[in-house]
C-alpha cells in the first residue's frame, strides 16, 4: 500500500482530563494535557504533533471543556476543528460530538491528549493498520504491548487474529497485582490506552443501538448547538441530559465488530509522579531525575521537579518532591497513587 | 543554704554559632541561636531567661560576633553587657574576653546560647551547685545526664565524688556508636554540654598557666579594646594574632581542678534536624511534627517546617522536610548530620 492508497484518517484530540495525581504541578489552571512533563512541548501539543503528518492525517478535531478551551485553541495547530463540551460527561459522548461534526465515512483516530508516547513511527504505523481495518466497519483499539503488570490500566484480550489485527476476546477492568502478573505471564493481553479507530457512521451506529438515550441526546445537543469561528457549542441543556459513560462501557464492549492492532511504542499514561519519573531518563547512575535547581546527596530514584526554589535532599530513596508556587508535594514512590486524594489536589 | 548565702553567678551568654546543619532555617541573615526552634520564643532569648532569676544571677555578659551584634542586642534584657568579637577564635577567647571585663571574684557560669533546656529548674539547681564548687577554686564542667549512645557529643568521665560534685577523670572525644554504647552501660559518664562555671580569675590563672600566648593576646585585644556604650569591642588586631581554641582543649583538659555536677534538666544542642524533632512534641499517634500548613497521609516521625507554602507528605518514615523561602530541604532523618555540608548551608 502506498501512500496514496492508504486511508486517510482524522485525529480527534480528546482534551479534557484534569490529571490530579499530577498536583501540583497539575491545577485547574493549567491541567495536564497543557504540562510540558516530557521534552520540550506539553502532552497536547505533541498529541497534535503526533497526527500532523498531511499525508496521513486530515485536519484535527479537539473535544475539549470550557475550563480547557482557551489553552487548547492557543496551542492546536492552526486550522484545527474545536468542540467545547458544555459539561464533562465521559468519552462516548465526547466522540459522538465530534462524529456528528464528520462525513459518516471520514475514519476517526481518538487520541487522548495526555499520554506520552515515545516512538511516533510506531503510533503512525498502527493508525495506518487501524485505519484499515475501521475502513472495512471494525471498532478498533489500540493494543498496546504491556511492559509490566500495571494494575491502573485495563487491558484487552486478543481474539482471532484477522488480516492487519485481531478480534477482541475481552476487556478487562483495572486487575488486581496478581491478574496482571498472570496476563504477562499468559500472553495475548494488551493494555487498552484509549486509542482508538472507526468511521464516525459506524460510531454512531453502534451508540445509537447500544445506548440509544445518549445517541439521542447528543443529535440533540449537535442540531441546538452553534457555531462560534472555528469553535463549536453543543446545546448545553441536551448535553446536560445525558448519563455519561466510557467509550469502553457505552460501545466497545458491546460490539461485534470489536478489533485491535497491537502496537509496541513506548506509551505511557503518565497517571502519576512514579510514572513519570519511569518515563524521564535518570540524571545520574542511580537513577535520579531533576527538574529546576536541586541538589541531590545518597539519593537513588528521586524526582525533584522545582519550578524555583532549590530543593536539597539527602539520604532518600524512591522519593518525589514538586514545588509548585504555594505548594510542596513530598510522596514516596509507592504512594504516588494516592495524591489526587490530597485536599490540595481535590480543592485546589 | 538560703538565697542569702549561696554564691551569685554572672551568666556568660556565648552566642556565636552559625548552625549550619539547621539550614536551610539557620542563615548566617539569622543564625541558630536566634530561630525560635522549641517554644515561643528564641534559643537565645530562652538561654537569657534562664539565668533571669536576680536572687541567683547578676546581669548578663553577652560574648558574640559581629556579625550577630545586632540581634544580641535587640534580644538581650535591658542592663546587659555585651563583647563583640572581632573574629572567631573558638571558646577559650570569648570566654577569656568576659573574664577580663569582670571582677576576679566573679563567678562566671558559661551558657551556649543555641542548645534547649527543658528543666530550667534542674538548670538553676544545678548552677547553684557548680557556683559553690567555682567559689572554692575548682573549673566546673556541668555533666549531662546521657540518655542516649550519641556520637555527637563529646562526654566527661566522673572521677572521685567531692562534696557536691565531683572531680573530672577524663574529657572523651565524641565517640563512635559503640563506645557510646559502652559508656551508657558502664555508667559514670556525662555529656559534655559546653556549661562551665569557674570564678574569673581562677580562668584566667589557668589559662595563662596553660596557653600563655592566647592569655596575652586576649589581654592585650582587651587593652586595645573601645567601649561602644554597653558594648565592648576588643582590639581586632591582636585578637587576630590568637590562635583559635576551645575551652575544653585549652584549659579543662589540663587543669587539676576540674569538678563536674551532675543534672538531668532534657538537654539537647539541637544539633541537627533530627535533633530538633526529638525535642518537639509529636502533634498525632505517628510521631509527627508539623510547623506551618501541611498534610500529611502515612508518615511516621517525619517532621514538616514551613514558612509558607503548603507541604503535603505521603507515605514516607523518618523524614524531614524544611520549607525557608527559596530554599527546600528534604532529608532522612539519619542523614540529617550531613546537612551542613550541602552547597546551600556553606555557600548560602
Amino acid at each position: 500500500m502506498t501512500m496514496r492508497e492508504m486511508a486517510r484518517m482524522t485525529p480527534v484530540i480528546l482534551c479534557g482530563g484534569e490529571g490530579t495525581r499530577l498536583w501540583p504541578r497539575s491545577r485547574k489552571a493549567c491541567p495536564k494535557p497543557f504540562l510540558q512533563l516530557v521534552g520540550e512541548s506539553s502532552l497536547f501539543e505533541q498529541a497534535c504533533k503526533r497526527c500532523s503528518d498531511a499525508r496521513q492525517f486530515d485536519g484535527l478535531l479537539v473535544v475539549t471543556s470550557n475550563d480547557h478551551a482557551e489553552l487548547a485553541a492557543a496551542k492546536a495547530p492552526p486550522g484545527s476543528i474545536m468542540i467545547v463540551e458544555p459539561s464533562g460527561k465521559g468519552t462516548a459522548p465526547a466522540i459522538a460530538l465530534a462524529a456528528h461534526r464528520l462525513p459518516g465515512e471520514a475514519i476517526m483516530l481518538v487520541c487522548p491528549s495526555d499520554h506520552h508516547i515515545a516512538d511516533s513511527a510506531a503510533f503512525r504505523a498502527a493508525a495506518l493498520a487501524a485505519a484499515k481495518l475501521a475502513g472495512e466497519g471494525n471498532l478498533v483499539a489500540f493494543g498496546i504491548h504491556p511492559e509490566s503488570p500495571e494494575t491502573g490500566y485495563g487491558y484487552i484480550r486478543r481474539g482471532e487474529p484477522i488480516e492487519g489485527g485481531y478480534r477482541i476476546a475481552q476487556f478487562v477492568e483495572k486487575p488486581d497485582l496478581e491478574r496482571a502478573q498472570s496476563f504477562l505471564a499468559q500472553g495475548g493481553y494488551s493494555w487498552n490506552g484509549g486509542l482508538f479507530a472507526f468511521r464516525a457512521d459506524r460510531f454512531l451506529e453502534e451508540l445509537a443501538a447500544q445506548r440509544p438515550a445518549m445517541a439521542e441526546l447528543v443529535a440533540s445537543a449537535v442540531e441546538g448547538g452553534q457555531e462560534e469561528g472555528p469553535r463549536f457549542h453543543p446545546d448545553a441543556a441536551s448535553f446536560a441530559a445525558i448519563r455519561g459513560d466510557s467509550i469502553d462501557y457505552a460501545v466497545m464492549e458491546g460490539t461485534t465488530r470489536a478489533a485491535m492492532v497491537p502496537v509496541d511504542m513506548g506509551w505511557s499514561d503518565i497517571g502519576n509522579w512514579q510514572a513519570l519519573r519511569d518515563v524521564l531518563p535518570a540524571g545520574d547512575a542511580d537513577g535520579n531525575v531533576v527538574r529546576g535547581p536541586a541538589e541531590l546527596h545518597e539519593c537513588r530514584r528521586v524526582l525533584v521537579d522545582s519550578d524555583g526554589p532549590r530543593v536539597s535532599v539527602l539520604g532518600l530513596e524512591d522519593v518525589i518532591v514538586v514545588v509548585d508556587g504555594d505548594e510542596v508535594l513530598v510522596t514516596s514512590a509507592a504512594h504516588a497513587q494516592a495524591v489526587g486524594k490530597l485536599r490540595g489536589a481535590s480543592g485546589q
